[in-house]
């Protein structure tokens, strides 16, 4: 039979920090710090197996629920000493949330529960406080009528300001114990006219409309939008703890803190927290009091000079500091916790894994694992990959103030300003000038690439996180913020609109590309440092993974700025990035429209040599490592002439006649260009474009061998192959521009030739592709698209509707799909080791940098991952986890 | 080992009828006739196995090959009496392509081999006619030369006009054993001349060379292209057959003919064909002289002169026609046979089964079952589907003349002329005024389809097998050339053009869709019937068949025809077709359109009745049988304004301005529409489109069980999900609209929910989506997109050049890709059985009416197929021989 509640407190308990999937986290640590002895309030945990079926069975509980909270209910009235509902020694409790993850602020909260007319007598003569008494029924009945029984908040508020005014004072503290009886008697006449019944007096209804309400509350928008924004799965459901009450607000020898067991912001090995004398937990957090540092170094860092709790309370101090050591040993990682001391006596309520700054974390990791708390891996593991790009970024000053213009998603990280321009001329012509400039368009094109260059950031009004402003900036590291759909462009009139806001050429905007934020002016920005923690972590990173590294690079800047970052090799170099500026896109162009195979051939001869030298540039900086060069791909129409000028400059350049031009140009439209004529179609169609790029490749590893000495490593990929024949067909061909090459210069290249696979037909098929293939570079990006029939460029209108609505949890560009794209890559995984062992496997799609597809990319077994320059520090973190991660697996499996 | 030679002759053979793979279609006869006792010349068959190992051996053949052809050779010189090369005795040999399939005249044949200056005076000695010796010799050297030398045919032609100018003499009979010696003589000068070395007097080297030639020849131009026209794989190869020559030229008690055991015509039971005496095979083909009649009969039919064989050579004639008996019992089917007749003597050279018209093929199959010959099953396998094409439109007649215009895709069958349109206003005024419209387009889209109605055939310059039109006119049984690209249109001047020729709007052009030819002016046309035999066809099919056959229909002309054909149901209604007439159109646009959620419901309102009657005629029509609707599925910008005009007229209709009419339109525009925010997509975000969708399906079929007493079966169909919660979420709002109407109107309406599987996704989650569905409908159309990566509208650039290069077979939508989309629709299928037991699951792409995709689906073991009303039958009949072989290969199995 399923068990359906916990209980902790008296130095036991029923469960255990291991169990946050069943308990919650808040639960799990309770049940952990009882365990270990420590002060805790007893209590009881219901299950997030009950919330699930709470949801799965029209919002009711197990049968044998009532039955197991009331067996517990009676074991913390057994430690404690009181009885629910008793009027002259009443027990009260707090009845909380607890996700597995924490949700902070998101749920619901009910405290001081098991408050009547007769308990709220009791507990004036038990403390000994009339007013504390009243003042707390008075709190509670605030809280659950809010709460539970959806009385607006405002309605309680005005009757306090009313007896406020009555009495002439102005602080709560103010009011004295018969204003408090006065107020309860209100509220319960106020309940009753908004609810037509009256407040319950029942304990045990209070405390199960108080299960309902947060269970209820797992549902409510704000969490969902959480959840949403946090990647926690609705699934997950959240348990409940109801929790003996104690008092930080009876007196002078009563306190309640937060702190954490070091400090959060720079990771110092310092206990760093506040606390308030006589006060309830929310008082800490609703700022209404300042609080005080628990320490005297804190206050004298602080220059404050209110006393410390180490100079008030020495004694309880000193327990909390021990506890402090004991918590830091036990869960070996820094702590966040929450505390209440009542007469004098320390009350654990709350330890979890602290929040800290990616700084703090880097610190932290380091600094335990010198004194011996934790291991290398551990170390490597306790710091988030994602939020290394706050590191390799400036941001923007925390302090300064800003004025948000629109919002769009966090495309590439970082903080930028500049002044807008909307076309390529003038952001040339501003940035020849010396002047920093930020390009906004509809949409960025793969021309765009020199000005996206020059420019300080990008803002977009369409496309998704993999739109091609989104790559390209995130590969150059600039920071960009794409589809903010509420952005309305005017290229024409060189303006653009939010709301009623406009910002014209010329004008000055900022971005955040971390969060998406669009500001007007100049925000001042910091600039990252990266410290020797950083470098000591992916040292330790480093010796741990299994999956190489490589990255998605065409420039060479962008090569050697992914080195510095340790790439270990390019996994994808996409030739036609290579093909947009000067002459080369003429020459292009010329190629696309010649009218037979001689035109084509002669344009590219004129391409050959500047390929050749692209690669020569990209094989000296990558000095022996391998690189993966894949031979052109998209469509043929995306090189061609857009408007009337360019079409006519064109015509004169080729001799044509430019009606001819523009037939041509329209022959080439596609009504779906990403399942057209692209990829090797393009190559089997014209197969000389793929000798030139063969030759190109060749010659200059010939070259680059010869100078360097360096054993060059060219991997030829073929693009879009969804059968094995192509693959047959084209390795010929580059096999035979490999042998020409090696005839004329007499070097030998160890080359392989290999595919993308980014069709689920050729996942389906890998095993025949693997007879040709000598290896397979998993295009994500494009096999997300196919595999899900979804435009990467189309999805903004509706992905987020799918979100919302629970249909997909992640974007399934930004994290692989695992049930559905991930069931094709592992099965072509398989069939291709079946049919080539050891067969060479990689991922090249955006994919590469995201910690969770890496995740999936070690559990597959793939050789490496390939990611943009500045992802490359993330990967190499997340491939050590998720090695970690895997040896781990294999441990619990023996 | 394997064995590579198979000899036959002499009442015996190591080969059987059963081993054309092996053998290829000749020699696999050969045998079997020699292991029936008939006269066949002796010989041996070089099996296809040796032109595999030959293409993937770099031309050359197995190491033990020649020992076995020199041993197969011995039996024949034993069986004959004869030597190959003896200069007293000389065997000469025929050397013959034979593949799996009949290729005719596709690959290269030698006859008379074995003859050189030595064993030429042997023959002549031999035959005793020395002129007969020297003409074999001439013969030969002229074939060999050709074929397996490369000498170009006319220098073999010049030498001998020459030598008849010499003579004085015009035709080739009126030579004399002299002349051809000399020809001869200067043939050997002339081949030593062109190629630096003398004609092969070595017998064996001219064998070795006429082998090499016939498998050199599987791999020559015209093979190529006949075998991608008739799909026949590559992989096949062919054998070679080395065959005693046998002589019909020998003297006038020689002969030689070809001939049908019935009329290939008409499929009457009558002996039917050809003979000349004195004459080799090829003069009966070349047609210098003319056949005369096997038969009395037949030759009284022709009202010819020319004595019959029957007449000339009675005793000859009679073993004939007693082999023919034989050979029909025997093969019980009706063969087309070659015979020769040396000396008086006859011998068997080939038989094999007979091609025949539809109409004689639909006899003979019926006559043969009342023979007893054959079952009904096996008449039924008789047919091939795909020509019931030719009953059911009206065909060009045969006789008349034809002026070529220009070639598309065959995309839809049957003829038609009509007078040229290019615009649907021009189209509809002049079909008002009673004539016959031909529409020709670039492309056509959704909201031509009610021109496409009123013309009488369509063609297009751009699309595939399965463009817009394509798919559409096969619905609707409109004759259609689809994607000519050579044709270019010109809108604004009214004409097309192909190569020099131009046609106005106003001039007359017809069309063969099933051949994709475009002619000038008016061709006449035969109207087709359909023949008793036919429908008994089919009755047969109908009981032996497993698979339902179900109709893509959504108008009630197109439900009505498919139920006449037979259809059991409604596959596939795709209510879109439905928005695009009159005022239909603009609440349509008005939706789109809308800014809010009132706004759209306000336009769903007004479309709501009309969807509604659309339904209520279709349930009528079907009385009882299942009807599946389909979701509104295309991108909602297929459905907005084009052109200034429209757009004027709509802002003028919708009280708005133009302008934003115009930015709406350009806001809802796709990068990739095929892939964007189409099908479950539009549900999703706008549910009040489906709201109103359930709403009309269920009050129809309300109405219509109240008003029929039949009960209405709808089944409800979500397009394109990915996802099993897009089900969950649609299913909840269908269900919820079934049971308003239920309450509203009384009536119970037993309906399912289910989807089209038509992404690899959704294959591959078909275990989690079946939770849901309740059935599954394999869109093969979009999974083939998907899966392969390749857009239907986009293909038609380079899938020509896939298929010359062997990449593809046969265009993949128009015959399932077994291997890969296959293997996603046997994926979703074994997953959605496993999660639901029993789940309905059909096929409503167009490869629904595709015999060999209706023969996958029988494999798969789906309930039903569906297709455009005009393949019902074909689809009915395919699935009958599905069932049949499915049915052998289970006893074959046991």
């Amino acid at each position: 039979m399923t068990k359906w509640v916990y209980t902790f407190g008296d130095g036991a308990a029923e469960g255990a920090a291991g169990m946050k999937d069943l308990l919650g986290g808040k639960g799990a640590n309770l049940a952990e710090m009882s365990n270990l002895g420590l002060p805790v309030p007893p209590g009881l945990t219901i299950t997030t197996e009950v919330c699930t079926y709470y949801y799965d069975n029209e919002q009711t509980y197990p049968p044998e629920l009532k039955d197991e909270v009331a067996a517990a209910l009676a074991d913390v009235e057994k430690i404690v000493g009181a009885a629910f509902g008793d009027p002259e020694n009443p027990l009260l409790v707090s009845v909380r949330s607890g996700a597995r993850a924490s949700m902070p602020g998101m749920m619901d909260t009910v405290l001081n529960l098991g408050l009547n007319d007769a308990t709220v007598e009791g507990l004036a003569v038990l403390s000994g406080d009339e007013r504390f008494a009243w003042d707390s029924y008075r709190r509670f009945m605030q809280m659950y009528g809010d709460v539970v029984l959806g009385v607006a908040h405002h309605n309680f508020e005005d009757l306090l300001e009313l007896i406020k005014d009555e009495q002439g004072v102005e602080l709560d503290t103010e009011l004295k114990a018969e204003d408090w009886k006065t107020l309860v008697g209100r509220y319960k006449e106020m309940v009753e006219e908004e609810l037509g019944k009256p407040f319950p007096q029942d304990v045990h209804e209070q405390l199960w409309g108080a299960i309902g309400a947060v269970f209820g509350s797992w549902m409510n928008q704000r969490a969902i939008t959480y959840r949403r924004l946090h990647d926690i799965p609705a699934e997950w459901g959240t348990a409940v703890n109801v929790q003996a009450m104690v008092f930080g607000n009876m007196g002078e020898d009563c306190a309640t803190g937060v702190a954490f067991t070091r400090n959060p912001s720079t990771g110092e090995k310092l206990f760093y927290g506040e606390y308030l004398v006589n006060a309830q937990g929310e008082d800490v957090v609703a700022g209404i009091r300042t609080p005080q540092n628990l320490t005297v170094a804190g206050k004298d860092a602080q220059g404050s000079d209110d006393p410390a709790m180490e100079e008030v309370m020495p004694d309880v101090f000193g327990q909390l500091d021990e506890i402090r050591g004991r918590l830091e040993a036990h869960y070996r990682d820094m702590q966040d916790i929450e505390f209440t001391v009542q007469t004098g006596k320390l009350w654990m309520l709350q330890t979890r894994a602290g929040k800290r700054t990616t700084q703090a974390a880097l610190k932290i990791a380091v600094e335990m694992c010198a004194e011996g708390l934790i291991t290398e891996a551990e170390a490597v593991t306790r710091i988030d990959p994602a939020a290394l790009d706050q590191l390799l970024h400036p941001t923007l000053d925390p302090d300064a103030a800003r004025e948000i213009f629109g919002r769009g998603l966090p495309a590439s990280p970082g903080a930028a300003s500049g002044i807008v321009v909307f076309s390529a001329d003038a952001a040339e012509e501003k940035a020849k000038a010396g002047q920093d400039v930020f390009l906004v368009r509809i949409e960025t094109s793969p021309e765009d690439i020199h000005v996206m260059h020059a420019a300080k950031g990008i803002l977009t009004s369409r496309g998704g996180m993999t739109s091609h402003a989104a790559v390209v900036a995130r590969g150059m590291g600039r920071p960009c913020v794409a589809g903010a759909g509420t952005v309305r462009i005017d290229y024409q009139e060189g303006y653009m609109m939010c709301g009623p806001t406009t910002v014209k050429a010329g004008e000055t905007v900022t971005i955040d590309g971390g969060t998406g934020e669009v500001m007007l002016g100049t925000v001042p920005t910091i600039q990252p440092e990266l410290s020797g923690d950083f470098t000591k972590i992916m040292g330790w990173a480093d010796k741990l993974r299994r999956l190489r590294v490589r990255t998605n690079a065409e420039t060479p800047h962008d090569a050697r700025t992914a080195r510095e970052f340790g790439a270990e090799g390019i996994g994808l170099c996409r030739t036609e990035h290579m093909f947009f500026e000067g002459d080369r896109i003429v020459a292009m162009r010329e190629m696309i429209l010649a009218e037979d195979e001689a035109g084509r051939r002669a344009a590219l001869d004129k391409i050959l040599p500047m390929q050749r030298k692209d690669f020569a540039e990209l094989f000296e900086i990558m000095a022996g490592l391998p690189v993966t060069i894949r031979l052109l791909d998209p469509p043929l129409h995306e090189f061609l002439p857009h408007g009337d000028a360019e079409i006519e400059d064109l015509a004169k350049a080729m001799g044509k006649d430019p009606a001819d031009v523009r037939a041509s140009a329209l022959r080439l439209h596609e009504a779906n260009p990403m399942l057209g004529h692209r990829g090797c179609r393009l190559a089997i169609t014209y197969p000389e474009i793929t000798e030139m790029q063969a030759r190109a490749i060749f010659e200059a590893a010939a070259e680059v061998q010869k100078k360097s000495g360096d054993t060059v490593e060219p991997e030829v990929m073929i693009p879009l192959a969804a059968t094995a024949r192509e693959i047959e067909i084209l390795k010929a061909v580059i096999d035979k521009a490999a042998a020409s090459v090696a005839g004329e210069t007499g070097v030998e290249i160890a080359y392989l030739v290999g595919t993308m696979i980014e069709l689920p037909r050729a996942a389906l098929r890998a095993g025949e592709i693997a007879a040709s293939a000598e290896f397979f570079s998993f295009g994500t990006n494009d096999l997300t698209q196919t595999t899900w029939g979804l435009s990467r460029d189309d999805a903004g209108s509706f992905l987020d509707a799918y979100q919302t609505q629970g249909i997909v949890e992640r974007d399934p560009f930004v994290s692989i799909d695992v049930d559905g794209v991930g069931e094709l890559v592992q099965i072509a995984a398989d069939r291709g080791r079946a049919a080539r062992p050891g067969i060479k496997l990689g991922i090249c799609g955006e994919h590469g940098g995201d910690p969770a597809s890496v995740h999936f990319c070690e559990q597959v077994g793939l050789d490496y991952v390939s990611c943009s320059p500045y992802r490359v520090p993330i990967a190499r973190l997340a491939a050590a986890q998720a090695a970690v991660m895997s040896a781990d697996d294999h441990k619990e499996n023996r």
